[in-house]
């Protein structure tokens, strides 16, 4: 294997082939409205530090407020009024959490009430790593950046009392509780709990800190919340309010606490902010700081940051498409590339997955696995364009399993969230395997995907109605509004990634058994009405039924975020069976254009975002993906703050437009094979990992007669004209230069 | 000077001598109700932790709960519903403070709503270092003993669930916020802030412990108090309960938390809890832990715990007296060595006095001196009885002045709570220099009182009204309800004891001018009322003018927690220039027994509890003194919960029913004498310290003619008639025998 460092070379140089700078096609103002819930604060690839400008609390002023429906996301693009900058967040997650460690500066008497100290901004831009905007109350410029673990902010003042304020009492999560300490005159360290991630009051974690100022304050202290009293308020004035602690340095915790650091500045004068995080302790929040960052150099860091983020992005070259093109290209890459991020310190360490030891990693370990999302498209982008974190990736998972005893679902800071369902761990190991990512431990991996496949319900973590899906083959419906169908479907998935993960390693029966297994999903055919039904314990069909109903996330029988026409031909492995299931190939096209023509398909969520490429299985049909893929592109993601279609779910939306405009995609996860479809630039280059593959790039030619030539006329491989419209991706990452001619018709 | 191991085993050897079991003689229910504020919790002499029985919230059955009206003790005698044991709790103060640490053990299903698991209690028994009772709901039997720094527990179970509960949320303090964290299956550690005692909202300290239980449990985690929800209540359905965390084991933090530990147990099992405490770290809670005790042997802490407390008795051996009057007696000295206690860790290390400096003693660190209070009598008793703790005391207040800049007035856990008024620290330690206990540092000392003495007042922390002081004399009247006259009274003896000082170490201007300035009591005289009236500026008496306002803790100009007749003999260091002032002995006699027949007289109050012994010094007037000590420790010193006047006032109602039982009085705080009066003994054996005293035994003899001889004929010591009624420190500490001849008429 070649060394690390001539990789890193080898993208420096060839960054410069096209000499762009990619990071300015990256507007992080994509997806922060319309329930995009991404934000525009500065991040790292796969850092575990990001900074945030949290606007969704303490004000009527804003249109959302966190606590006045379900909120997800720190920042919202609508809203006015900012409370600080919250510190490592979850990008494009439909649940609230994270989103703590609020730090905000403010300047003239010090007020700790942050329904009082927010403040309107204005001049707000953001690039990768870096966010800045100005304080309109104060006059306060501010500016933020982060390394992988770590945070830096620059406060330019107006001359006078300057304060900088740390609250830990609010933040995204509903979690509560904190404590900190004072070190030194500028540093202090501390800890707050966060969890409930999608209401799962279990899922509970620790977040540690150390933050430093960089210059020592006039003044310092705390305050915390005290609680309402009833007969001695009458004489303890500060009942009920956020008392200031003047004089008290020492340990101080609660539900709601912060810190204060006040000064008289000049005018201009700049002072500057570091935090560093670890889920370990504060010793290591404080290596992680001493180990990226060296002093206060806000400048440094900052180009560290854009540099960190052009070699990543330079993964992928383009030319050709509108200016906005690039950006959503490049946004949603961007996007793509937050999740699952590194969950070790610089020294290795890292909490155990559901349990409180800790464990050291000599490699990455990463976390934030949305896994019902991402196994369907992102792991396939990382496997193809950034495989070496692709194998940490699988190897944090089998690193799970070997911890707690299970495989992730929704892994968040080692804790098992237990949102969504199915078993979704096994199309992203199996995929990998698939592709060539075999450098894990195999045999433990097969061991817990059989545990999860095999294990009686009761005791079955991931799979608790496995009983029924055994015995029955399918998952009955037992409760009014059970996610029945979901979970049978998704099981369905992951049996035909574990059986052909059998077949691989040479366990025949296993590989025929869950084969057999994944085939079930015939049974909620219902051939009266073409799509899936939910099916009763005894077998028959529940009525009454509507197809329809499930439509903007109202309840229904038998699917989870959904109606059945979003989960009905939700079954990439056997799509040639589904067809036959549907009476043939006319049929079934009829019936998946329907979906498009009633507008049954939902473009926020993943059961269905396969659906647009179901047509290219049907010969003569492939042009309507083409169609399909360029409209739902054009009309669902922009260079705008709406230019998500809906939540990015961690880079899933954004990985379904990364692919869809480079003209391929996974549509069968653990099938690597990649369905094309029409490519929106005119020239794009992949540099792949030469660590993991023999070609070091792959060039793709957009030959467009006219900018109305939208569908695919043929493509040429390496000089050779490609029959079909799937690709498998040992074809693809091996070619030197695929060519694509379109033509304007679709036939 | 001798060594402290022969001291030792001299008590051992001479606690024999009368063959008593003196801690039979303490009954730890005296105080429990009438405000009195003791506890018949486990402690230790001067002992930092106590462990105290809760019963002062959760339920209405309750008389007294701790939310309802101002309340300052963890323990009320008639209140029914216990909630735990509190560990480290004050003893008869006046304000809410520390009492948390609650520990509380459960049978079956685990709750921990403080209002839901509180139990009813039967079989209560308390004696020193031991306490026990049966929580009737549950069927546990309760014990618990102390050490120095360390508590235990056994709780004996019936069959079943069995839950031991640690509840950081609730506690007497009105301060809140605690951190924990779990260090394996059998351990916690955190921390939990105190303070704001009486309402100083900047009087805030941080309390550590690790807590250990004997046996592993089967299940053990937390609970938090979750915060209010609005819209977000409907999907989390823990918001405002105490949610339970079932997995979740790394650090916790909030405003109510709690840690569980649950088993499966047989009938009549134990188990033991320990918890170590530490105002420095969790690291020193432990080492305190482990050094105080080897494992868990609760009988062997319980009976240690006794010797210690039969040790600390045997200083006063007595022979008659009623039994109650021995359990008085005893209980009182009990109570009188409670506080000050032991600040500094086994290590040596303490919190350094107003900072965040952590600071290591040799020596007996000492904490909580109530001075206001304490400075009339119970450091004159430990200076005869226990010189080795009020050396360490006196060295502890000069070395906070080293620390902070400033002696103490009311010091709590390394906080200045500034509460009441004066200098108090003043006559604490010239008292000790004029007994001989001059080992500290005198000079530092010297400057520390001439600071608080001089010092503008706006920079003056001890004396803010010095500047009014020092310019006129006295302190006049500048707000409706101040505290003037008190402040200034107690300035003048604290001047006089400076005055003393400087005298002794051979300052003389000083001597002068601060003798001067402590006579300046005059000026308060009002010969119309024949009390003292409070002043205002220009020199005039305040009209309307009503010495009696002020009883019942009415709001009254110029004292303060009483009226003009409580303070307006409040002259020790000039007993006779007030009896000048008055006109003479008879119209200071008759004015003085006014305060007693007109039942002006607060048993209950510091200023006034010297008035008793000012009738001796007028001669032929004697028996008034001896008539009333005697008449008061009848009325308000009893054998039952309700056997104190009022709040002990750490210890100092105690001392004087010591001193007062044992027939004579320290009451001219830094004079080094003694006023006596009628001893209710037959036989009092003071055994004194040889490393101080070359005296080792003082015998009083009280010769009675009959039971209803209450007024003493004549005084002999070592065989010599003594003239008088007060005699010298020196004199008294230096005779072998003093016999008392008592005689039914009072001439």
């Amino acid at each position: 294997m070649r060394s690390g460092l001539f990789f890193i070379l080898f993208l420096v140089i060839s960054s410069n082939f096209f000499g762009q700078d990619l990071t300015g096609f990256v507007n992080p103002f994509i997806g922060t409205t319309n329930y995009g819930t991404t934000n525009p604060g500065a991040v790292l690839p796969n850092g575990m530090m990001s900074v945030a400008p949290f606007n969704v609390m303490g004000s009527d002023e804003n249109k959302f407020d966190k606590d006045k429906q379900w909120w997800s996301t720190p920042y919202s693009y609508e809203n006015k009024f900012f409370t600080g900058f919250s510190h490592v967040n979850l990008s494009g997650v439909g649940c609230p959490e994270a989103g703590s460690l609020l730090l905000m500066p403010t300047s003239g008497e010090l007020n700790v009430n942050y329904e009082e100290y927010g403040s309107g901004y204005a001049g707000e831009q953001a690039s990768p790593g870096y966010y800045t905007n100005r304080l309109t109350k104060y006059g306060i410029l501010t500016e933020v950046s982060a390394t992988t673990r770590t945070s830096i902010a620059r406060f330019t003042f107006p001359k006078g009392q300057a304060n900088i304020l740390l609250n830990l009492g609010e933040g995204l999560t509903n979690e509560s509780g904190a404590w900190m300490r004072r070190i030194s005159d500028t540093e202090i360290e501390g800890m707050k709990v966060l969890g409930t991630f999608c209401y799962n009051p279990q899922a509970v974690f620790p977040i540690y800190f150390v933050m430093r100022v960089s210059k020592p304050p006039l003044t310092a202290g705390y305050w915390k919340k005290q609680r309402e009293m009833t007969a001695e308020a009458a004489w303890d004035s500060t009942a009920g309010t956020r008392k200031i602690y003047t004089r008290y340095r020492r340990d101080i915790a609660g539900d709601d606490i912060g810190a204060y650091f006040s000064y008289d500045v000049k005018a201009g004068e700049t002072i500057e902010v570091q935090i560093g995080v670890s889920f370990v302790s504060t010793a290591n929040a404080r290596e992680n700081l001493e180990a990226e960052q060296n002093g206060f150099q806000f400048d440094k860091v900052r180009t560290a940051a854009r540099e960190s983020w052009e070699k990543e992005l330079a993964r992928v070259g383009i030319e050709g498409g509108t200016a906005d093109q690039k950006v959503v290209f490049y946004t949603a890459l961007y996007h793509a590339l937050i999740h699952p991020n590194l969950f070790n310190d610089v020294n290795g360490q890292y909490p155990a997955m559901g349990s409180d030891k800790i464990l050291t990693s000599g490699a990455g370990r990463y976390t934030v696995f949305s896994l019902w999302d991402t196994y369907r498209n992102v792991h396939q982008m990382l496997s193809l364009l950034y495989p070496e974190k692709q194998l940490d990736m699988v190897r944090s998972m089998v690193d799970m399993y070997k911890e707690s005893g299970w495989l992730p679902k929704w892994e968040l800071y080692g804790r098992e969230t237990l949102t969504m369902e199915g078993d979704p761990a096994i199309p992203v190991i199996v995929d990998s395997w698939m592709k060539g990512l075999r450098d894990f431990d195999v045999e433990t991996a097969y061991e817990a995907m059989y545990k999860s496949a095999t294990t009686k319900g009761k005791d079955n973590l991931l799979r608790p109605d496995n009983d029924d899906y055994l015995r029955l083959g399918y998952v009955p419906l037992r409760e009014k509004y059970d996610n029945s169908v979901s979970h049978a479907l998704e099981y369905y998935i992951a049996d035909n990634a574990l059986s052909k993960f059998a077949a691989a390693l040479g366990k025949k029966e296993d590989a025929v058994r869950f084969r057999a297994q994944s085939l079930n999903y015939s049974r909620y055919y219902s051939p009266e009405y073409g799509v899936f039904r939910p099916l009763l314990p005894d077998g028959t069909f529940l009525s009454p039924f509507n197809p329809k109903q499930g439509e903007n996330f109202e309840d229904v029988p038998g699917f989870h975020e959904g109606s059945s026409w979003n989960y009905s031909f939700m079954v990439p492995h056997d799509v040639p069976g589904l067809i036959k299931l549907h009476g043939g190939n006319r049929k079934f096209t009829n019936k998946l254009q329907e979906v498009f023509d009633d507008e049954h398909y939902d473009p926020t969520n993943e059961p269905n975002i396969g659906y647009p490429y179901l047509f290219s299985y049907v010969k003569g049909e492939e042009w309507r993906t083409q169609q399909l893929t360029q409209e739902l592109l054009t009309r669902y993601f922009k260079n705008s703050p709406n230019g998500l279609p809906g939540n990015d779910d961690t880079g899933t939306m954004s990985a379904w437009a990364v692919f869809s405009m480079m003209g391929f995609y996974p549509d069968n996860a653990t099938e690597p094979f990649y369905t094309f479809t029409t490519p929106i630039f005119d020239r794009i280059m992949l540099r792949l990992n030469p660590d993991y593959y023999d070609n070091k790039v792959l060039e793709m030619e957009i030959v467009r007669p006219g900018k109305n030539a939208r569908f695919i006329d043929k493509i040429v491989i390496d000089g050779k004209k490609f029959n079909g419209y799937r690709i498998s991706h040992e074809q693809l990452s091996k070619a030197q230069k695929i060519v694509f001619y379109l033509k304007e018709r679709n036939h």
